[in-house]
């Protein structure tokens, strides 16, 4: 055999190693220094050209020359993220541990589509961990690690599809949607467009989502959802799934999933509970109760890739009945199937979504859960949890600044409102946008923004597991003088 | 600020860098060692046990156990896709420079969903070579990084439907397929069964799918297709996509892509080319031709992570006409939408599909790229086809070996046909199902196998970048050894 370390595409053992010691320098001293880094660098203009104009490189380049390159161009720009002051969105900070096995997963890198390596074995754990930490253990559930909240999603929306599809008679997979059961799908205003993306998708269209009001805690109005249903089953409309949140992203609020459980109950409805965002919320001991009726929920989003720290991606979709959502995706060719292969009860992955080839989601999952433990994980969301409810107490205390939604998780939704801009909405829309320009461009801290009734407003989640208080404090004193300041600039 | 690596999802500088150095030189004995151990190896009862049945950890564990841990059940059963003897379906070892650069992806773990990181620009940057590697560079095509081939198929056919409706006047985001155009796809029988999996969560229906016969040379069969196309024309339906294959993962069939986008053309249907496989066999000079018409599609599925060796996960969808992709999926929300940054005309990436959040594919196909560099991979790809070429010259010259479709790229098919059950196919697929069965379970190369008109077929991929000669030699002498064995077993 020749050496098979001469090809292009291998390093020897020898540069491997040596190669692999300057890349943990890398990276170790990025995690030293993030935090005295901009907490969003934006690139310079010469970066950004260096990083967009590469030449497509006819001969290899040396690796001395290739991390030097990422070294100097990529990671000094990196999203922020890593900051401990970073409160942008849902996007949390990656956990150490996970960092390092994820070079251990990419050298073997396993195709997690099926077949019986470590790695199924391990998803396998993951996914019986993943249901023990939410208390969705009946005895038919599963999982299947996804790219994230948006693939989970359309995962579990696609499964309730078919369950009632084939409760209706009608053979989905083969005909499609003409001519059949007229779905509706019901979900609150604040629920992620990430929703309505898979809808579309699969060739619903916006029309068979009913978006819901909200109560002043920004749940599903369960009033206005019962007349809803009664009139589209009165007018001969199938209602097939319920969407309840379990924390939206805008404000962090958890739906009264028990109430849309029993509804679900009542009219035979398939129960989704996305949870992208806060489902592990539920970890929490002071929120535990928000949470109850999860577990009733045909289905469930959820994303370690976001509280629980994993790196980039991984988000999870779980199911109360996997043979659902098995008969909805799987489909076998000669072509795929292994021959002469044992297959037990829950057959292979790629059997219960869309990807056939995947990769080793799992090995993150059970890094960050090996590495951190349920009680490092209970302590961190509490925590966070309770920062986020002081920081709206103090919010509520204060006359220049207004609570926009009722804290429940990590996320804080408020504005500053200076006495001279009492009632004027337009103004006080335009001031906090430019507070958050200035926040996101030089602040010490990075929250993001949405609306709320037409309210512009500042939301800052507190999500880096190393967020403190002074983390805190500062969102507040710069947010005062960023305001201070546009008011004083602003003034005639 | 308290200390930030006193929080159990960090670990301190020095130890980061401590476990680094035993990471990397756990990934080098394995990268050193992997062509020692079995192909395959199945994980031993008790291990299998060990991975699966891990109690949820309580309290963080330490990480040199876990390291342990995982070097000694995870590592040493990984799926054998690192041996240059594997020649199974479609699935490459992983390039050496991109497993270690990935760890540098994770260490800054930026979300690629939006925004202006350096990881925007390095994304952008890929999809350019990428369509520069493809000849597919008109003015306004774009491109996406994706999990894989059914990602990026269901991307291209989502846009495809989207282009067909919007021409219809039908807007199909807002009223999905009900009441809508008729839609058919058109593709050869020989298409990958994701394919399907798209046309189905689409919400159209197996029955929206023609399959058309194939030639001897399973490609796809023009005069069937246009006579199909005239017909549903006739009868009131739509065509709104032809899936041109270039590369089917059965038997590397290249379809004529040049007379596919003739008749797409003449009827305004969009040509979407599935490369998943084969589209980088454009690279080799003696298989160039074959690919004529592809940079006529509207739209490609390619992946990285088969032939440029990257590790999972790293697909890619490109489109002719960036503005129908954007438009198919685009959805913007006050919580998404980052206020005051400056978005160019390519806008967001997570506006071409369907993930929001979105993990950094794009380092490693710059890593690949970089690294092996366009010449080391045209050599590569060259060198497996030819290879595959000798095999299949071989097969023909034997008589003992049947070649049942003729070699195009890196795959080759035949059987064993020993003189003793000349014609006998029932025996015939029951003994070649038996020696692949033989051979993945202890042979020294690994293929796979598929149907090809009824005949169970050896489906040899060759595939591995060290893959030379002798894997051949030994694919042969141990197809007539397992072959030879199984007979005498048989004899009465």
């Amino acid at each position: 055999m020749s050496d098979r370390f001469s090809y292009p595409q291998a390093l020897s053992p020898e540069e491997f190693r040596r190669l692999g010691s300057q890349v943990i320098e890398i990276a170790a001293r990025h995690l030293e220094t993030v935090v005295e880094l901009p907490i969003r660098p934006v690139p310079p203009e010469e970066v950004k050209q260096q990083l967009l104009e590469q030449p497509l490189p006819r001969e290899g380049r040396s690796p001395a020359d290739m991390l030097a390159f990422l070294e100097q161009n990529l990671m000094p720009y990196a999203r922020g993220n890593g900051h401990p002051g970073y409160m942008g969105w849902v996007i949390s900070p990656p956990a150490h541990m996970a960092i390092l096995t994820d070079l251990l997963g990419a050298a073997i890198d396993t195709n997690c589509g099926g077949g019986h390596p470590a790695a199924t074995w391990l998803e396998r754990c993951a996914i019986r961990w993943i249901k023990a930490l939410l208390g969705y253990e009946s005895p038919d559930s599963h999982g299947l690690l996804v790219s994230g909240g948006s693939m989970a999603n359309l995962n579990a929306i696609a499964a309730a599809r078919y369950a009632a599809a084939r409760r209706a008679g009608w053979d989905i997979r083969q005909q499609g949607m003409c001519g059949g059961p007229d779905f509706v799908l019901y979900a609150s205003r604040e629920t992620h467009s990430c929703i309505t993306k898979a809808v579309e998708l699969m060739g619903m269209g916006q029309k068979a989502i009913r978006f819901m009001d909200t109560d002043e805690q920004y749940r599903i109005d369960l009033d206005a959802l019962e007349t809803a249903i009664a009139e589209d089953i009165r007018d001969g409309r199938v209602p097939f799934c319920i969407v309840g949140n379990a924390g939206t992203a805008n404000t962090g609020a958890v739906d009264n999933l028990a109430a849309l459980a029993d509804i679900c109950e009542k009219h035979d409805i398939w129960l989704h509970v996305d949870g992208s965002y806060g489902a592990f919320g539920v970890m929490d001991p002071r929120c535990a109760d928000l949470f109850a009726g999860m577990d009733r929920a045909d289905s469930i989003a959820l994303d370690p890739h976001k509280w629980l720290s994993t790196p980039f991606d991984c988000g999870c979709v779980l199911v109360r009945d996997r043979h659902i959502l098995r008969d909805c995706f799987s489909l076998m060719s000669p072509l795929i199937r292994q021959v002469g292969m044992d297959t037990d009860d829950l057959g292979a992955q790629h059997e219960y979504g869309l990807e056939l080839s995947r990769s080793f989601r799992a090995l993150k999952v059970w890094s960050v859960l090996s590495h951190v433990g349920v009680e490092g994980f209970r302590d961190t969301i509490s925590r966070q949890n309770a920062m986020a409810a002081d920081l709206a107490d103090y919010v509520e205390q204060s006359d220049d600044l207004e609570l926009l939604a009722p804290p429940v998780l990590s996320v804080v939704c408020f504005r500053y409102v200076p006495p001279a801009l009492h009632a004027d909405e337009e103004r006080l829309n335009a001031l906090n946008k430019d507070i958050v320009v200035k926040l996101q461009a030089e602040g010490r801290v990075y929250p993001s923004s949405t609306e709320l009734e037409g309210r512009f407003t500042i939301r800052a989640n507190i999500f880096h597991y190393a967020a403190d208080r002074s983390d805190v404090d500062t969102l507040i004193e710069d947010v005062r003088r960023y305001g201070g300041e546009l008011m004083q600039g602003s003034t005639p």
